[in-house]
Formats: structure tokens, sequence, C-alpha cells
């Protein structure tokens, strides 16, 4: 399995300490479950000046993104809220079927709701609006605490 | 208006960057909505063996920290969930008022759900579990944020 993190973005700061800690953490128990590989992958904002343009072309930009023999999941306020022990079920169901994951963030301005029924699933880590470079340190913590789940760690204790 | 964040833990390295980035950019701003200042105070985990010893001790903790004028709110999974617009309100009415806001978070352990009823708020970000040092950043991230939201400043949008 290999997980990729697609993301509309223009980080400059990407690689802050937690961010790095978090990377080698899931590096070091990754083949606990066959986790091969973690990509981040940048997409580049749109530079239209229209919020509907900008949300299409962000929208496009993402799922084309998409490859079939992966679970696409689209991270979105508006999907389906998640606890962590949900969450770790995901990895888990992928790692026996040995599919990929790839994680989906818009811009800011989110994507075109018309475009969300072309994810697999579209998962909520709640109603608060968090920076991206945040989000991304969130969702690296939620993919170790998966795996630590699955391996009956006691860090998700 | 002085806002309190009182929390069950041992955390030695709080002091990261991404900490005193929030803590300084929340100091640059705190004045525009009657902020004085912003306060940590760390309860020592309780070394009971038993969990339910272990929470009754821990929530007793941190319901003497509870002051009178002050708005008490506990951050628990099991609370409303709220979004940053809504998270601002608080913010926003006690600014009216000039009244304290003392945030509570438990231990690993959570607190004795009988003794939710005596905090005035329990607040949620959401169904996902969270390690405490993050969990703060998530917090200074929200107030920055609130701020920024009574302010209509950028960084919000």
């Amino acid at each position: 399995m290999v997980i990729k993190i697609i993301y509309i973005g223009n980080t400059k700061n990407n690689l802050n300490g937690i961010y790095q800690d978090y990377t080698s953490r899931i590096k070091n128990i990754k083949k606990t479950i066959g986790l091969k590989d973690i990509i981040f992958k940048e997409i580049k904002n749109s530079n239209k000046k229209n919020i509907r343009e900008i949300k299409e072309e962000e929208s496009i930009k993402l799922l084309n993104q998409r490859t079939n023999e992966s679970l696409n999941i689209l991270l979105d306020r508006k999907g389906k809220k998640i606890d962590s022990i949900k969450f770790s079920n995901l990895f888990y169901e992928q790692s026996l079927i040995n599919k990929n994951i790839n994680f989906f963030i818009g811009g800011s301005n989110g994507l075109k709701e018309e475009y969300h029924k072309d994810f697999d699933k579209i998962i909520s880590f709640g109603d608060l609006t968090w920076p991206h470079k945040m989000f991304k340190i969130m969702l690296l913590e939620q993919i170790y605490r998966s795996i630590t789940i699955i391996n009956k760690h006691p860090y998700h204790k």
C-alpha cells in the first residue's frame, strides 16, 4: 500500500518539526501494515480571480489525480464525520487487499459540490476550519494513530 | 478578558515552534478584543492505578479550577460540535461583557460524565482522538482564528 496526500496549496514551510516527527514515526512502523510509502503531492492554487472559476479549476485538477487501483478519499468538512477507530478500519481494510489510498485536500474555497460524488469516500474531521499546514499534520497524526490502533500499540490508548 | 487553558498533563516539550508562533500571534492582536492575557495551567496527572479512580481525581482537580466570574468550558469529544464561526461568537460575547474564559482539557481517560453538568458549556472539536500536545495547538489555532473573525481579518477566509 502507498498513501498519497494530494492537496491544493502553495506551502513553502511545510517541513517544520512536528511534520518531520510524524513522517519519521510513520516510516518506522509502516511495514507492520504493509505501507510502502507516504507521498505528498502539491497541486498549485488556481490563479483565477472568480471564486466559482477557482473552485472549478481546483476541483478538476484534484479529480485528475485519482487513480483506479486506489481508494480516493476527499477530506471535506461536509463529509461523513469519523472517529479514530473508524479511520483506522479504512487502513486495515485497504492493507488486507493491498490497495493504495489517495487523500485529497481542497483549497481554501473547497471543491465544487457537484464533484463530491466522483470520490470513493468523503470524510470530515469535524465542523471547524483549519489552516492547510495544520490540517496536513492532523491527517498525519490520524494516519500514525491508525497504524498504532491496528498494531495494538499503546500510543492510541 | 483573560483566557486560561487548564489541562491534565505532564507536558515536557510544549514549547515547540508552532506553539510559540500561535501564542505570539495571539498576543499581537489580543488587544483588539480586550484580551489581556492567555495563560496555560498544567494540573498533574493522577498517580492512581484504577481508571475509575484516575477519572474521579482528575475530574475533581479540574472542577476546583473553575472560577465564578468566568465562562467555564470543558473541551470533550462528547460535547456539542461547533464550527469556527460559533466558536468565535463565544469570544465576542465574552468580550462584550468583559468576562474571562476558562478552557478545561481532561486527561487521556477523560472526565467522569456525571461531572460534565458542572461546566457552563461542553464543546467538541469532533469525534477524532488527538494527543494532548496537538490538541492544545488546535485550541490556540481556533482562539487565534476567532479573534481574526471578530476583527474581519483576512486570515479566516
